[in-house]
Order: C-alpha cells, then sequence, then structure tokens
C-alpha cells in the first residue's frame, strides 16, 4: 500500500507502487473488473513475468516497474548473496520483459544511473519517477481541463461535458491519475463532467474492462459504446469533446495511438467538436518527424478470429491486427503535456 | 433443397428456399461459422421461432421468409383443418415475428394478395420472390461490378482490387448471392478480387462470423479486423474501394446501414477512394426526405457489457448499443440498385 505523497488511486492502491515492507505491490489488470486484486512481488522473476502477461501495462506504467525492478534485483540480490553479475543480468531481464515499450527500458536505465551510490540512492531515485508520473499526470489534468473549458465552456447541455474515450488512458496505464482519463477526472472535481463514453476497445477491451471500472468506481456517468459506434455517437451531437492518451507524438503533431482513434477524429473533425490528447512530454518522439516513419505492430490473428478461446470466425480465418493508428496532425486540436498545451490543427509542431 | 432455377449458395444450399417436400428450408445462421446446418420448417409456430433467434436473418431473408410464411400456413392449415381465421391467425404470427422489420411484412402481405387464387397461386408468389430476389442481386452485382472497374481500374497493384466491407451484406442475408458481397462476388467471377478487408462487427460479429465464411467458400482471399482497425487500413492505402449494404435510402442518397459503416465512409472520403452502397430498391425509403428522419434502435446494454455470456465490463455498466448509423450522402460515392447507379456525392437524389 502507499505511503506517500498524492492520494492512492479511488482510495485503493496506486496501479504500481513500492510496498513498506520492500515489495512491489501492483494491481493485477487481468483480475480486471470482475476482481480488485493486489499482487506483491518480492523476486525479479515474479515482475518479468507479470509485465509479460499484462498484470501492469500502459507506458508510463511500465515506466516505474523498470524503475521499481532495479530496486527489486538489489534487495533480491543482497538478500540471496548474488555477485554484481547476477544482479545486472536479473536487471536485463527485466529490461527485456517486453521489448517494445520503451518506458520499460527508459525507468531501469534512469534508476540504474544512481547504482554506484548504493542502494537508497537507487531507491530514492525509483520512489523519485512514481512521483514524477503522478505529478506530471496532476499537471496534465489541470491542463487539459482548463483547455477543454476553454474550448466547449459548459457543455451543449450546461450540465458538463460530455467527452469520448477510446482505449485505457486512465490510473491503471500510469502509477496514479491518468492521462487523457486524469484530464477527465479534473474535470469531475471541479464539477464538469456530464458523461463519458468509453469506447470498449477491441481486441483487447481495454475500455469496457478497464476504462469503464475508474469511471465507476469514480462515480463518474458513463456508457460502454462498440468501437464502430463512436463515430456516429459523436455525428448525433452526443459528444461535445473527445479525449484520448498517446503512444507516441510525432515532431509534427500526428499521434499514434490505440487502433480506433483515428475514426474518432475524423468524425470529432466532421462534427466541428475539439480532438485532444494528453501524454506526457516522454511521448513524445522527436526523432520522428511525422507519422509516416511510426512502424505498426501487428498482433497477429489469434485476438481477433477468437474471444475467451472460442472462436468466432470460421477455422483458418486470417486477420489483419495492427495494434495502433495513426492520427494526422490537422485533424488534432491539441496535444495536452504536463508542461504544455500544443495546437497542431493550427500548424504548431511539437519539436 | 433447391430445385429450382439459379445454382444455389456455394454449391450448397440457398438462405432460404421452398423444399421440394413441402417446406421451408433455411441456413440455420446460429450455427455458422462452426457449422452448415439446414433446418426443415414444417410448421408455422418454428418459423417465427427461427426469425425470432435469427436463425435466419438480413433485410431480403426475412422478405422471403414472409412470403413462404404464409404458404406454409395455408399448407400446415390444410393437414391440420384449420380454418379461415386459423390460418390468418398463424399469419399474423410470421408477419409479427419480428415487428422491425419491414421487409417480413413486405413479403407476408405480397403473397397474401394472391390467397382468393387458391394455394398454386400463392405457392408460385412465393417463389416468385425468392427468384426476383436472386435476380435482383446477380443484376446488382454485374452493375456493382462495371461502377467499381471504371471507378478504380485494375487496383492499386493491378492483381486485382482490394474491397473493404462491413457487416454482412452476402448471400445469408438474402435469398442468394448477396447485395455488397454480391458485387464482390461477381468482380471475384470476373478475377477482379485481390483481396476482402472484413470488419468484425461488434457486438454480433456478422462480420467475423458470416462474412469471413461465404469469402471462404466463395475462395476469395479475406482479412478480418476490428472495427477500429477499418480507417487506418483505408488511410495505409490498402484498400482501393469500400462496399456495403444497406437497411434504409432516404430519398436524399442518406444510407442507414450497421454501425460502424459511417466513419468507414469518412476514412474514404479523406483517402479519396469510392465508397460504394449495392442495395435493392425495395430498400429505397422515397418517404424518408434525409437521414435526420430515420430512428435508430438502441439494442441495450446486454449485447455490449457480455460476450458468450461472460461479462467484459464493470458489473452493472451500461452500454448505448446504436444499431445503425447513417452516412451522409455527400460521402456515398454511388448507391448500386438492381435497376440503376445514383450519385449522392454529386448531388443527385434517389427520390
Amino acid at each position: 500500500m502507499s505511503d506517500r505523497g498524492a492520494p492512492p488511486y479511488c482510495g485503493a492502491v496506486r496501479t504500481i507502487d513500492w510496498g513498506v515492507d520492500g515489495a512491489i505491490v501492483i494491481i493485477d489488470q487481468t483480475a480486471l473488473p470482475q476482481e480488485l486484486r493486489t499482487l506483491r512481488i518480492t523476486e525479479v522473476d515474479d515482475l518479468v513475468g507479470a509485465i509479460r502477461r499484462l498484470a501492469v501495462r500502459g507506458a508510463p506504467a511500465l515506466g516505474a516497474a523498470g524503475a521499481l525492478g532495479v530496486l527489486l534485483a538489489l534487495r533480491q540480490g543482497r538478500a540471496a548473496g548474488w555477485g554484481e553479475a547476477e544482479v545486472a543480468r536479473a536487471i536485463d531481464r527485466v529490461r527485456h520483459a517486453r521489448p517494445t515499450a520503451v518506458n520499460l527500458a527508459w525507468g531501469v536505465d534512469r534508476v540504474l544511473a544512481r547504482l554506484a551510490d548504493g542502494e537508497e540512492a537507487v531507491a530514492a531515485e525509483a520512489i523519485a519517477v512514481l512521483e514524477e508520473d503522478v505529478a506530471a499526470n496532476r499537471a496534465m489534468g489541470e491542463r487539459g481541463a482548463d483547455l477543454l473549458v476553454a474550448l466547449c465552456g459548459d457543455g451543449a447541455d450546461a450540465g458538463g461535458l460530455r467527452l469520448h474515450t477510446h482505449c485505457n488512458a486512465g490510473a491503471l496505464a500510469c502509477v496514479d491519475w491518468g492521462t487523457a482519463l486524469g484530464v477527465v477526472r479534473t474535470l469531475h472535481e471541479r464539477g464538469r463532467v456530464a458523461r463519458v463514453y468509453a469506447d470498449e476497445t477491441r481486441p483487447l477491451l481495454q475500455g469496457a474492462r478497464l476504462t469503464a471500472w475508474e469511471l465507476g468506481r469514480l462515480g463518474i456517468d458513463h456508457r460502454v459504446v462498440v468501437d464502430g459506434a463512436g463515430a456516429s455517437i459523436i455525428a448525433r451531437g452526443l459528444v461535445d469533446a473527445v479525449v484520448v492518451g498517446a503512444d507516441r507524438v510525432a515532431a509534427n503533431g500526428d499521434v499514434a495511438n490505440k487502433v480506433g482513434t483515428y475514426p474518432l477524429a475524423l468524425a470529432a473533425a466532421r462534427a466541428g467538436i475539439p480532438f485532444v490528447v494528453a501524454a506526457p512530454e516522454s511521448t513524445v518522439d522527436r526523432a520522428t518527424s511525422d507519422g509516416t516513419a511510426i512502424e505498426i505492430e501487428d498482433r497477429g490473428d489469434d485476438e481477433v478470429v477468437a474471444y475467451g478461446g472460442v472462436a468466432v470466425a470460421p477455422v483458418g480465418a486470417r486477420a489483419v491486427n495492427p495494434a495502433f493508428d495513426v492520427t494526422p496532425a490537422d485533424l488534432v486540436t491539441a496535444v495536452v503535456t504536463e508542461a504544455r498545451v500544443v495546437r497542431p490543427s493550427r500548424g504548431e509542431r511539437l519539436a
């Protein structure tokens, strides 16, 4: 359980934290929404397993997992009498638990830089990574909430804003608070949210499973919709603004995010409502000039042609299963980070 | 089994037909894609049950079910010694098996008009409804194939056209051949189809279950994609044209179709590729001036928050579940019917 700083998620626990008894404590996201269960992890291989089976997921949360993983390796090594090489191998296993998650390696490397200063310095740096993530999300929330109020006023019915989101960019993707859902949460604290529409987000249903769970715990009125329905919900005038997270933002403002984001941006542009992206500065990829350079991972057939082990498509049916799509900058009303608001649709660049 | 006219679906059976032994024979669509099973229906109440549990579905197929239902009621009544009132009540149960399907009542009424002429006249009229459906789809297929070749040429890679479709507008939605998928099938017979992308079509997965099954039996290369991926597949240049069916076409060319169609139209317009609707003249609603007058049925929470009886969203989560969306006429490159090609995006009207 958390014993520091900002209040933990919805009065329960942070998505990932360092427990007072010297263990990593995570919310097991494979058990949600049926059960809120925490895992207490004291060995490096258990952390690697938790990352691999997506018990902890989301770029910022994986950064924290990498940071805490170094601390865990040091402590486990001390207790077990490991040599330097053994500790290094354990840290390497954490770094490579999911090769595509750059934040994981980023978290490992940042804390590893303090290794020469001893375990206390490592612990302080790992905790700092967590605290900074929460602080960044809080700042992003304030900035995003201010922007949405400026763009939309009090909402079409003056009862608050009706927002639409995709996938899960909430506390469960971070240490706490959330990015896109952190903006929603900040607005909710100000009493300015009427309703949130959450796309279910096939194939892995992070919207139906995780975002709906977070919104329920926050007491925010919400409705789950199938991904195909998002655009027409917007066209029918039921939404004041779209707010999503990002996996990578190119220098020109093109945004890579969970597949299904781009059609919402198209619908928002047609309806004349804002399409807002909330993501930390670490998501801005200055080395990538635009979205055409972003490689789109294809996750294979299985997630699409079967559901919960039951085949939904004919035997042998193949799928194309891109994990992300790219929303062109001209459809992006604003990118909100912890430090700034950039308006790509007006031609503003992030780098 | 079919014993008349055009060859049956993929060498098997028609979606719905009048068997030589005096029974309605349908493909049980609840068993697909796992099993191709036919049901032999000799009693009106079994037909009503089959319609209610979606063993037979799709507007044109329901028109045929209504037509054959009148014939079945007459024959069952004769065998059982029913009076006129009893036959009329049975026919009424068919007409109201699914209240929202206008084609069902249309099929009933068309055949009922011949009741005074005796059972043979009724049988001839019912069979005519089936034959006309197949003939209309064949004509639509030729017209749509000609149009797509004119619009797209041989396709980006000259190996044939890469087409994208949504839901199931195939033989399984009709007596045989199909509307949008009938166009694909005609193009395939001409050797002009490289690949078809089929949206899985949540919540009921008609694309993954039924369209992929049809394409597989036709030997057409295809890939299933989640609904959220359709727009970006188009944006990445993988699709030459979108071809979908319609549930209702307004006089101005606004098109109501399965929810998730509209975002494909947005993406097609942005990518500069054709968005083509294939639907019979009976789908054109001359009394509806534009899409704003089309009521959108909401099918409730259950289809969205659970899958196969397993909850995917938190207990108590609510959904918004519109069955259809409306694609505005300016995004519709063409509406192809058995009789004509209308170009709504050029301002042409259907009525």
